[in-house]
């Protein structure tokens, strides 16, 4: 396929034997980084001394990652194309380090590791020791995007940079260990939504050394056939390079990176001339290499090459024991160091001349720095979206479908710069995002029906049934200086747990590495959740995500409960302008009461938490409370207030004081967490003393473990998810978890305590309610009108907010 | 393939007749469950009060799995067959229902649920209704091991539940929506570890009906040249049946069948005869049908039959909308009931005679409710396998290296019933299980080369990696009535957090349906944990998945940190032991000084938590200490001991007691959990009043959550994991999260307060040894020899444990 083409660019033999040397040189490199903490040149005998103590590194991936980098290097330089390389084998660090400092991308970001002894000297020592830098590819790291820590997302990395980056070819080695893994053998089929006419190129090349840990990967003992009809089923077209023999390999490599650039080109220019109409098959390379490759072949009379063995640290005593530190030696000075580095340790000038130049050098391409290439996003005033809310509580609205029209806008005024998408699980319509396809489509390569509903190829609506596609794409894209919105079933979002875990790590050392630019925050906004899940049922109801957010650093993380559509509104265009944040936004997507409006909306939200004094109960600036109710979230909010309302009925002169949530974290202290309340503040809000029922949103224990350090905090009585559900009516999911206005109305009482006869009458009405309701629902299938309609009675829009 | 076989058993026109009529009997039943509370057989006009008021369920899927059961019906009839239906559709609840009904598993479970018309109109009430069954396949399902809330595990669990079940045929529809997921694209590798001879068989039916929510599948889309190649390549023989006009469909499904089961049985004889020797080309079906088959073409002008209209509720408003009603009449009579169930609302007794008999029938295989099947697990006394630990701190042990001895036992214990696996991302020599390899292998169906180190077709040990599946084929094996035993690094356990809710949730359902006998408990070992991921840093850091697990039923769930290798023997037997749970135990690898003798760790164990009076400081039985410091894990509990070494040589009058929290749960108020503490055994231990130094193996926050309740809560000061790490040494990690043993000491000296000039000395001295640590790492790349050598100095075996 396009034969004519990449003969004529072959590499000649010369060319391919200075290759061969700068291949040499990073594996060098590599290996002195895993062993040595002195006489990098080996100018003098390998000595116990020159080698650490601490053996922590992994060179059996770090060849074959050598020998793709020092490739992609002379396809870049013949064609000068902008190259990222997404390294999945995270074991690989030391390989990256390794050809970042050869091309001298790593010394001018870390200038005291120099071009020279000195520097390489620095560079063996730092890595895997304290004080240094990790074993494996990580923010550190020059050129780029992807943590070599949990396996299995380099490729759906790869993907998400792509996107929008028509420049852009991505190279993602995939080993085959973390091939294994479910979110990577799903990354496969995102060539279903790479648009060759305005995304870049994904390169996938699947690097098969055969072992992981302790075991052979079953892709590696798979024969060519079937991995063919595999990756051709997938959508690919394989290239095979395979074998040992470093010449004929690197004939055979360069070959096939010149058939799948030629491809890529064709493609692309196929596309972005005379229009796409179907998926292209774009090229992939297969990569059967030995691990280890090029070490020491037997240790202590075992198998080392070729094998598992060689996964981590091939001559494990090279410090203690002299026949291991010989071989280390040996396998060291097979490289020929004074045959790649001159008299002062810098890479002799025509290996240097091999590597790319300024920003095609793939250490040092901005794409892997993606806040350097981040601008604002455009964003409306969200006021031209609010709702118009008279008195609290006197208008319907679908929260979620407000901020579908506010996010069509977002996408409207970034058209242009094509820097915004939206992802989900195919839940964006269901999540009533709908308005979206007013302005654009759902991203779409495969064929199209007639009657197909919204689907394109420069659709900017990312929908596939698989959370850990849509957190990969986005988070590839976010790294990559794009900007995004995550919409997702609240339960099902723990299916990124772990993503996310690893996102938050980045950001964490990003923010103490100067030259790494701030990139946009990732935005999830959890819906269909666990009050609304009364039609899925129990396996629909897990609020728990928030919980595995707030073990994370305070920096990175933000909890928003927005209790209606302009609070919505507020918060998700707030957390658009915000940077390296991870901001969680949980809001439900059916029709509800309306509180605020948008600029009452906007003062409480900027607050954090405030008083509702016109949902309260008596409830005057001067003085104290009886009794607080405190809400976050919307379900929780809307029985709060019914709550309120019902004691205000049965008790009319019980002084009842409302504080809604919205930014869960100011309940924490400053010292905690930035955006919490002072003491002063909280105490103002929650009172030092007074009893305080607290609906929440999600399991109890948060608020109890963020409101920990509070004066009041012994008197927060929190309800919230007890892990209760079924598939039954909307009330009678909080009924279950005693979250409902009668059981929170019961609490209250028991609480304040001492209000004899009326108290226990209160009491008595609402569990008679509750017995009531539960009658209802078993015999008409729906809640009972008088709570299915209930809407907040008093107060006048004047007050709201205040 | 096998073409006589098959052809001998080719079903006649009058059987497929049969059929027909039987899949509209299901089809009928699936819409009365949807739609209708009451006129169940349609003998009056169908009325607004008829219908549901809130409708909730799904139809998309539905008569595609009912086309599914009907068939396997006629062929485990005829070949007398046992079969595991695994409904990857979740939301194809009505339609396993209806067909449990109509073979008579369900009335014979639900009495009240008869096989008449009072039971149909029953069956239809109940669904999706308050008081009633949840929408998806559920526990509540007979015949189901698989809940159908979250979507990609059925193929996993599939596997799982063949293995070891050699005359088990587990047929498992995967939906097309449910396949883009990342766990599903992997699952389909599961046939790399399904052993013919031993092992039995999993029929994947991929089930393209089109659409998912709001878009087509990607599947679907691609032709069929293409989905050969995929699935080829992932090693099936796939067999298509496609169409929409039922009559062909039948006979093409009728034959697929038979060509899949004659090519089942004839890969089972052929192994079973002449062994195995190389992984066979197992048969799998591509089912092309419409999405909401059988239903409305079209409602209010658009398209819902063979669209994504038809996922839900086709006709939306057939209470209040008298054109709707008119079509879902229409739609229902179209099945023509009269013809299928006779005056009393039976089915009719030449369709009731289609489906299996007694155990054969799939609602009531026993597989399905595994805890039928389930034997205790053979274990041996735990005490054999025990480390002699003479003076506390004297011995050096790897906690989980004297685990695998016992494992390995437990191995050959139950290797005759062979109903024991261990389960493992690569890791279980990384782990230091390997002692499990001198009774048992890998399994392995690939092809094997000499210098593979114990890989077999009939290995018992399941690595892969990809914690998915390890997690899914276990919960299979689990579900079917086997044990087992998953290790796991702690970090990357989150991967797995959504699987665990689903199976928590699954395990708290079945507690209350006494026809479901309990399975064995699902246990985990996370090691590799926290603490000694120095080596690879700070992606490898994340003890959270203890949080997580703490959100659930407290009649679920169990944690457990044995801070050394008897502690971890006794435990680890125990979880064994133990039915219908989930337990985590957190433990180490490395080697590490052991604390107790087995009796003694025996005793602390069954405590949960206790004083080790041999490891305070003038800490005597009558009166109060000046000072705890509490520990729970490993790491925690060495430096607790050696914070206490420290501060008795500074303040050597000062009283210390040393409490050990092995059962984690045991912090909290026995209201709260069954193995919690009461009240005065817990302030026995820790004090009303004196400070409390937890020195923890995970986030602070949890400890504060489980102590809330308690006296002393005010004065407990946790240490733990503050999401602090990189590649350093192994102390530095504690050091870096305040954990360690010197600031474990200034804290102690500060909450103590009023030490004087003493106490001042104290601090002065432990903040010099933290900086003097800082610089030696940086020197020499390891920990300082007093630092790594440190073992506890006092005390005598005798006392241990007291």
């Amino acid at each position: 396929m396009n034969g004519t083409e990449s003969e004529t660019r072959t590499a000649t033999d010369a060319e391919l034997g200075l290759l061969d040397r700068y291949w040499r040189a990073a594996n060098y490199l590599s290996v002195g980084q895993i062993y040595l903490m002195d006489n990098p040149l080996l100018r003098e005998p390998l000595r116990a001394e020159h080698v650490k103590p601490r053996l922590l590194g992994h060179w059996g991936t770090t060849p074959g990652l050598n020998f793709v980098y020092a490739h992609l290097n002379r396809v870049i330089a013949a064609r000068d194309v902008s190259v990222l390389y997404v390294c999945g084998p995270g074991h690989g660090g030391p390989g990256m380090v390794a050809n970042t400092w050869l091309e001298g991308t790593y010394s001018e970001i870390y200038p005291k590791v120099s071009e020279d002894t000195a520097g390489m000297a620095r560079l063996f020592r730092q890595f895997s020791f304290p004080g240094g830098i990790p074993s494996h590819v990580a923010p550190e790291t020059p050129g780029s995007i992807h943590e070599g820590g949990e396996l299995g997302y380099a490729l759906v990395h790869a993907f998400g940079a792509a996107f929008d980056a028509p420049d852009l070819v991505v190279a993602c080695v995939v080993g085959d260990g973390e091939a294994e893994t479910g979110p990577l053998a799903a990354s496969w089929h995102s060539n279903k939504f790479l648009n060759p006419a305005t995304d870049g190129a994904v390169l996938p090349i699947l690097h098969l050394n055969g072992y992981k840990i302790a075991n052979p990967t079953i892709l590696a003992r798979l024969d060519d056939d079937e991995l063919r009809q595999l990756f051709t089923g997938y959508g690919y077209e394989p290239v095979f390079v395979e074998g040992e023999e470093p010449m004929p390999m690197h004939r055979a490599m360069s070959q096939a990176l010149d058939r799948c650039f030629d491809r890529i080109a064709a493609i692309q220019a196929a596309a972005r001339s005379g229009g796409v109409d179907e998926r292209p098959r774009w090229p992939m390379i297969v990569l059967r290499s030995p691990k280890g490759w090029t070490g020491p072949k037997e240790v202590d009379g075992k198998k080392v090459e070729g094998f598992w063995r060689a996964h981590q640290v091939p001559v494990s005593a090279a410090r203690q024991d002299e026949g291991h530190r010989a071989i280390l030696e040996r396998w060291m000075r097979s490289y020929e160091p004074d045959d790649l580095f001159d008299a002062n340790g810098r890479l002799k000038p025509e290996l240097a001349a091999l590597a790319p130049k300024g920003e095609r050098r793939m250490g040092a391409n901005p794409r892997a720095n993606g806040g350097l290439l981040k601008t604002d996003l455009r964003r409306p005033d969200p006021a031209e979206f609010a709702l118009d809310v008279g008195t609290p509580g006197g208008t319907i609205g679908e929260a979620t479908s407000v901020l579908g029209r506010y996010l069509a806008r977002v996408m409207t005024l970034n058209e242009e710069t094509r820097n915004f998408r939206v992802f989900g699980p195919d839940e964006t319509a269901s999540n009533r995002l709908s308005a979206l396809f007013e302005t654009t489509d759902r991203t779409w390569m495969e064929p199209r029906l007639p009657y197909d509903d919204h689907l394109a190829p420069d659709g900017r609506v990312m929908e596939v049934l698989s959370e850990h596609l849509c957190q990969g794409w986005l988070e590839g894209y976010l790294l990559t200086g794009r900007h995004g919105f995550f919409s997702c079933y609240e339960a099902f979002i723990h299916i990124v747990d772990s993503m996310f875990n690893q996102h938050s790590k980045w950001l964490k050392v990003t923010r103490h590495l100067p030259w790494r630019a701030p990139i946009a925050s990732l935005n999830y906004l959890l819906t269909s959740h666990v009050w609304r899940q009364d039609h899925n049922g129990f396996s629909h109801q897990d609020p728990g995500f928030v919980d595995h957010i707030a073990n994370k650093k305070s920096d990175i993380v933000r909890v928003y409960f927005p209790p209606d559509a302009n609070t919505l509104l507020w918060v998700a265009d707030h957390c658009l302008g915000t940077w390296n944040r991870v901001n969680v936004i949980v809001a439900g997507k059916q029709p509800a009461p309306q509180w605020l409006s948008y600029e009452a909306a906007r003062r409480h939200c900027e607050a954090g938490a405030g008083i509702w004094r016109w949902a309260g109960a008596n409830d005057v600036e001067v003085g104290e409370p009886d009794l607080v109710i405190a809400c976050a979230g919307d379900v929780p909010t809307l029985e709060a207030l019914a709550a309120v309302d019902l004691l205000r009925q049965s008790l009319p002169s019980l002084r009842i004081r409302v504080v809604n949530v919205v930014d869960l974290m100011a309940l924490q202290s400053p010292d905690q967490h930035p955006h919490g309340l002072t003491d002063e503040r909280f105490d103002a809000l929650f009172t030092r003393d007074r009893p305080v029922v607290f609906a929440y949103h999600g399991y109890p224990a948060l608020v109890h473990r963020l409101t920990y350090k509070r004066a009041n905090h012994r008197n927060i009585h929190v309800r919230g998810y007890m892990e209760e559900g079924t598939t039954t009516t909307p009330f009678d999911m909080v009924v279950l978890n005693g979250l409902d206005r009668f059981s929170l109305g019961i609490l209250a009482v028991e609480r304040l305590g001492g209000l004899g006869e009326a108290g226990e009458a209160a009491k008595s009405r609402f569990e008679a309610k509750l017995a009531e309701h539960k009658r209802y629902i078993v015999e008409h299938g729906e809640d009972m009108p008088e709570i299915s309609g209930w809407s907040w009675p008093y107060g006048t829009a004047a007050e709201a907010g205040d």
